[in-house]
């Protein structure tokens, strides 16, 4: 029994967050994530990564082939992980400076992106973010990451009824829901191209992803 | 040794040539394509499927949940196919009106392109296509293709020394080269995708893609 | 009072319509479009172009310089206008095929469409058309088109309350009122890009534009 | 005599980079526009805003409707500006996070960007910055920024001859008359936005902008 849980694969997942504001409600759905794929996925592990240290891009930082600190420790993150979870707040109809700016500084040689899984979270208003997710996508193919294509997560947080409570934890349970099966999708995706197979069967036998 | 033989991988993949031009040069990017995998690519098969005789997109033309018989037999050829190959020209910055009309034909449900791999060359002026492959790659994401990120393959036709011959016949070495770059890579992506390794050692041992 | 009716600029607009479809909702925006500006948009006259006609783009059909019968009728009647009013369905996240089509017919030598001023409409479903927008935007570029930029239109025509009746007539009238803010935009643009100004008071008094 | 000279309209252009980098060649750019305004372009100055200080963008450093100093600023800059010359540089197909950052604390309400003509010059690589350029357009939608389409200013700084001597400074004849081109449309086209005409007949007999 305990070999069959041993086998098991077990995916590693850094989960970043394209706003620095306290109260921003993407880091709360990455919160959401966090404690949804602990409660009730099995074989993934989300980490959520801090990226408000890092300093503006700029290769005059870069010594000796070295990269300041706060940037090494981001970039040993994103090596060690085997999928991205996002959560793009849209500024401007594109992605937010901040996260451009970790972004660009995991590209530098060698790209910790390459060759990983990703997934793409927005809360926004009036688009919800559908602006903002495909420049991130063609950044995507720069990077060689992966994205999944369905299901795609946008969130309008600002129409009524309340998706968060005031300590803004998400309180909506059909978007609990719908944030469940991005996280699921991304799973199976990252293990997909590993060459490995879900082993475990309560995942496996998740409902299939629809269309938007 | 058949044995062995008849364990390879076969893939299947579509190509399709959005130029109508009896002279286009993305078709002969095709022919030169299919003629490569025919040579030195084993375990992958390239066919051509033709698309002039499409009918303008228009779900009027959809009668009890049939398609017009030239778009059943094509929506029949995507279908089959494990992976896609396009060739698309770049016409005012995003891809071709026949590019589009039988992406357009072969979404409508169920969706024939869900699901496989997909690859994309572009030959064309000044900025060698690389503005359509992008708008091509978002339409992507709702087709739920999976394009491969590396290599991607831009050509300026128009450079001398000239790149095809009079017959239309990709003569530079160098660029079959690329071609046949992206062709491997499509194929291990598919496998990937389909959850299948590489057997043949000639293929494994290609050497890794670079960034561009 | 003649006098000062006479001064009063006149720009005439294409109306294109991307669906062939009989019952397009988007081609009852732009019907809809086309009897607010009659009523009451002074100075401004909105002429339907039909497209169905036209066969797919194909240099082909180019013969001594000369245009296919229907390109060639398409071509003047966007020669011919002051300013463009696109109704654009979204397929696949993008512009559809139809569309396309004739925008590249009329972009062939000379371009029918450089310096003239537009506006976008668009009827879709989940993202309301907001992916297909842009790509429409990057294509302008090549063509020369100056797309107004706000009010953007986006609407949702199958979220309740119905917006469209039985004849498809849009009887919404808060998105009439939107509607006529998009018209009251494209032609303060198209007189500001040739050099004019507006004379006519109930159309300079229009509430200033809102960003989304 | 004089009189002439003085009714000559003065617009103003802010000069933005994209790049921190000292030996930006995208600055180099910036330099070179200015010095080519300077000598043969009446009616137009260029200022270069240096956009190294400003903080990370996160609006949780907004106090009372205040923005930190050296935001307050740069917002004061753009809002004297007529008219924007932004040097890209291309980061993972898209624009850098220094150049999204000023973007993003600009547009903070009041929007600063609304309504201005902008043109963008990029020096890159491969693509040569074609990918980044529409990116940096859709977000022109929502700041209410128009772009001049002709001409596109595109530089692969890398290839052989050399474009910039030892010191940064741009060399190249051919490059400094397109460079020239840009500037001369984007006066152009910053004036017809404003309702003011060209005067000087050196700027008005410049030849017509042509496509690529």
């Amino acid at each position: 029994m305990e070999g069959v849980v041993a086998e098991k694969p077990v995916i590693k997942v850094a989960a970043i967050c394209g706003s620095l504001r306290k109260a921003s409600f993407n880091r709360s759905l990455l919160r959401s994530a966090i404690q949804i794929c602990y409660e009730s996925i099995k074989g993934m592990e989300i980490e959520y990564i801090d990226i408000a240290a890092l300093p503006m891009q700029n290769t005059d930082l870069e010594v000796d082939g070295t990269y300041p600190p706060t940037v090494e420790a981001f970039r040993r993150k994103i090596c060690e992980a085997d999928g991205i979870l996002f959560a793009s707040p849209e500024c401007n109809y594109s992605i937010s400076a901040p996260l451009k700016n970790v972004i660009d500084w995991a590209s530098r040689p060698p790209n910790m992106w390459a060759n990983k899984a990703a997934a793409i979270l927005s809360m926004a208003g009036g688009g919800q973010g559908r602006r903002c997710q495909y420049h991130l996508r063609q950044i995507g193919v720069y990077l060689d990451l992966h994205f999944i294509n369905k299901p795609e997560f946008f969130l309008n947080g600002w129409h009524p009824p309340a998706k968060f409570d005031s300590d803004g934890k998400l309180i909506d349970l059909a978007i609990q829901e719908e944030l469940k099966k991005v996280l699921l999708s991304l799973q199976a995706f990252t293990l997909r191209l590993q060459g490995k197979n879900l082993k475990d069967k309560s995942v496996t036998e998740s409902p299939p992803l629809k269309h938007e």
